[in-house]
């Protein structure tokens, strides 16, 4: 095991992988921007290191700082967290220059997912089932207007350095793509510095549908079950849960067989997540492969009873994985909700701000993930994200009523803030949404 | 289920019962003492109702201002808690004289189990191993010489009304019994208002390992695994875990099935806990029976995954259990310590007083149930807990690692206050107690 592992992220991830080092008895340094200096991430950590001012792109973007920050603190590892450098490859490859692991995919893997149309390529030859559309990105808007012709309307543009949901733009005929070409390239370029798109159809309704998975270097990869993130606004997840209520031993049989397939095809390494799209007859779809923890891993946990956090430390370290596929099994329902210092009331507008009070629910199966604390500051520089509430239950009834409860408790108040828990009470209280198995159109058309 | 029920009771537990009550969609009635208007139990409850001035004699164990605060607030059953009227089987028969269900046992076995010597006696019935004792108080000095004779040294003297671990006294040998008969008689009148005290061979080293078991009212009893609560200081339990690390299969069954045989035969409904001595040599010999819920079964809830509480409900509600023997698996491993307001430096002194900061531990598989919040006054009229810290890990050495992280989280400040978790991270680092397997007088000899 690592002896000192530094972690390039901040908030509730810095926070958890900390927590998780130090009950493997790693040491941690933990870096900081000039706005995160009294974070609970540096109060937690055995070190911490200033990288730079408030602005992601000097502090949790900028590698010679944080590269340097571990040499200096000797850390033999750096954990990336979620976002920030976690799927950069050029990052990977300076640590490894530094005989430092990151903790995560090989680069050339990384690589290869980062680009979205390639690794549709990837799984397409794989096997895996994809939805109409080009296996690389056109160079122009006429290679573009030819290419819809064979994916059909309506369809997405999707930026080919994109993720989490942002650079994606519906086009629902084929007098609406040339514009939507260049405006989604130029939103590409701004966003990812990256003009590439690609076409995919677009499925309308369909669920979120994605599979944890994990390989290790002795030869093994399992599959950790799927959680359905099909609650989302503006392709942002709000909710998720594990398992979803429509995916049966049958289908999760193949989406996992699936999902594995590709994470093998690709030489993956680590905790990765395969997304996929489900339609009504349960048919589904490869989108997409994250190269990293998941925001929603912990629901996984609840379910599976495995640190997914633990587990990249230990696979990253050369350990096989703890755990064979045939010990894998869903007990109960997890639910997570993101709790974003946002006011539903103005549009999701982000509220940073003091948090004079912040009092996390308790008791029975409940878990809080926050970097938060009475007196703490939420910084208006990177995202609006506060805690995550996560509940399980031996069945999805009872985590719903377990979620209301703990919402209930959950108190954050300070001036101007407001959070998206009043929404999330809204919503596990819906009837359609206690249902189960709404699909990605489920806010726009109900909430 | 109830509409509504009044929760009898203070603290932690009060918040734990209400929970549990959301949950179910069951409104709530808090009561609360003058010292305790502002706590989290009065702001979580549906409404609240103050019975009277701060000490415990005028609020929480004021029978009539309790029945009329359930009366006025329609509450169909009340939740005694642990402590305070838990056990009182008046204060049963009087709900029932008012048509309230008591949510408990029948009055009469609270009445039977409540006086020690008698339970002894039924559970000798019953066919239990007891250790050599009286099976009645002895009526004199004298009555209580002769008995001794048989019981051997060294002894112990235990009130009858006792419980909690009071009103106990170690006799080494003949000619300290007639005084320490005195003097354990005038303590069992003055904390018990009954100076009855019964004898029972002194077993040491010995383990204390308890059994959850369950009752209700369509003829089903289970037991869900044992407690070991050895980790004692003057025989008040500090620390709880589930399993015991000396208990295996085949020890669990025969202990699951004294106890439920013990429960049966006393005609028990709803919790209950059996309590055992275990020797070195894992022979076992019934103590008592604690006819309530207990501090510590939380460890119990974490390996079962069985909520405990909830199950009362149901059960005092007259429905059948909702787990089967056959069903109940302990999984993993779960640690429980008890965050008191005491002063470990100064023999557990206690320190009342306000909390200015109150931040509990967070993150995966970390349980802080606790009524406390930032701001809160530690009042001195009543036990000085604050809260139970519970962890669960797949094994016992990682759930002390993850204890050992969680207690590091931790934060409770305030002028004069301190807290016994700076004793329970000692305690959790020991080479011998991470061993397993330590005895009733570790403490004494360790720490």
């Amino acid at each position: 095991m690592f002896g000192k592992v530094l972690v390039a992220n901040r908030g509730e991830i810095a926070v958890r992988v900390i927590r998780a080092c130090r009950e493997l008895g790693v040491r941690t340094v933990a870096i900081y921007s000039t706005a995160d200096e009294s974070s609970m991430a540096v109060r937690l950590a055995d070190e911490a290191v200033h990288v730079g001012g408030s602005p992601a792109k000097q502090s949790y973007l900028n590698i010679p700082n944080i590269i340097g920050a571990a040499v200096k603190t000797g850390a033999d590892a750096v954990h990336p967290g979620y976002g920030f450098l976690s799927e950069d490859p050029y990052f990977a490859e300076i640590c490894a220059d530094h005989g430092i692991t990151f903790i995560g995919p090989p680069p050339q893997v990384m690589e290869a997912l980062g680009d979205k149309a390639t690794a549709r390529r990837l799984m397409t030859d794989a096997g895996l089932p994809l939805l109409p559309g080009t296996l690389s990105a056109p160079a122009s808007v006429e290679e573009a207007v030819e290419a819809a012709a064979d994916v059909g309307f309506p369809l997405l543009l999707k930026a080919s350095a994109g993720g989490g949901g942002r650079g994606i733009t519906i086009v629902p005929s084929e007098s609406e793509l040339p514009d939507a070409v260049r405006a989604t390239r130029a939103e590409a370029q701004t966003l990812f510095n990256d003009p590439s798109v690609y076409l995919e159809r677009y499925l309308s309704p369909a669920k979120h549908i994605e599979v944890q998975v994990f390989c290790d270097d002795h030869g093994n990869a399992i599959h950790l079950g799927e959680r359905d993130c099909s609650v989302q606004r503006r392709n942002q997840k709000l909710l998720e849960e594990s398992p979803s209520p429509v995916v049966d031993e049958e289908l999760r049989f193949q989406l996992g067989e699936a999902a594995v397939r590709g994470a093998r095809a690709v030489g993956y390494r680590g905790a990765g997540t395969m997304e996929f799209l489900l339609d009504e007859d349960n048919r589904f779809w490869f989108m997409e492969m994250n190269a990293r923890i998941q925001v929603e891993h912990p629901v996984t946990e609840l379910v599976t009873s495995v640190d997914l956090v633990a587990e990249q430390l230990r696979v990253a370290a050369g350990e096989p994985l703890s755990v064979k596929q045939e010990d894998v099994v869903l007990r109960g329902h997890a639910v997570e909700c993101r709790i974003n210092a946002e006011d539903p009331e103005r549009d999701f507008a982000p509220t940073p701000g003091v948090l004079e009070v912040c009092q996390p629910p308790g008791g029975p199966w409940v878990r809080f993930d926050s970097h938060c604390t009475p007196g703490y500051t939420v910084p208006p520089h990177y995202d609006s994200m506060i805690g995550k509430v996560i509940v399980w239950a031996t069945d999805r009834s009872a985590a719903l009523n377990r979620m209301d409860r703990a919402l209930t408790e959950l108190r954050v108040e300070g001036p101007g803030v407001h959070t998206t828990a009043s929404f999330h009470r809204e919503l596990v209280r819906h009837p359609v949404f206690r249902q189960g198995g709404v699909s990605t159109d489920f806010l726009r058309n109900h909430l």
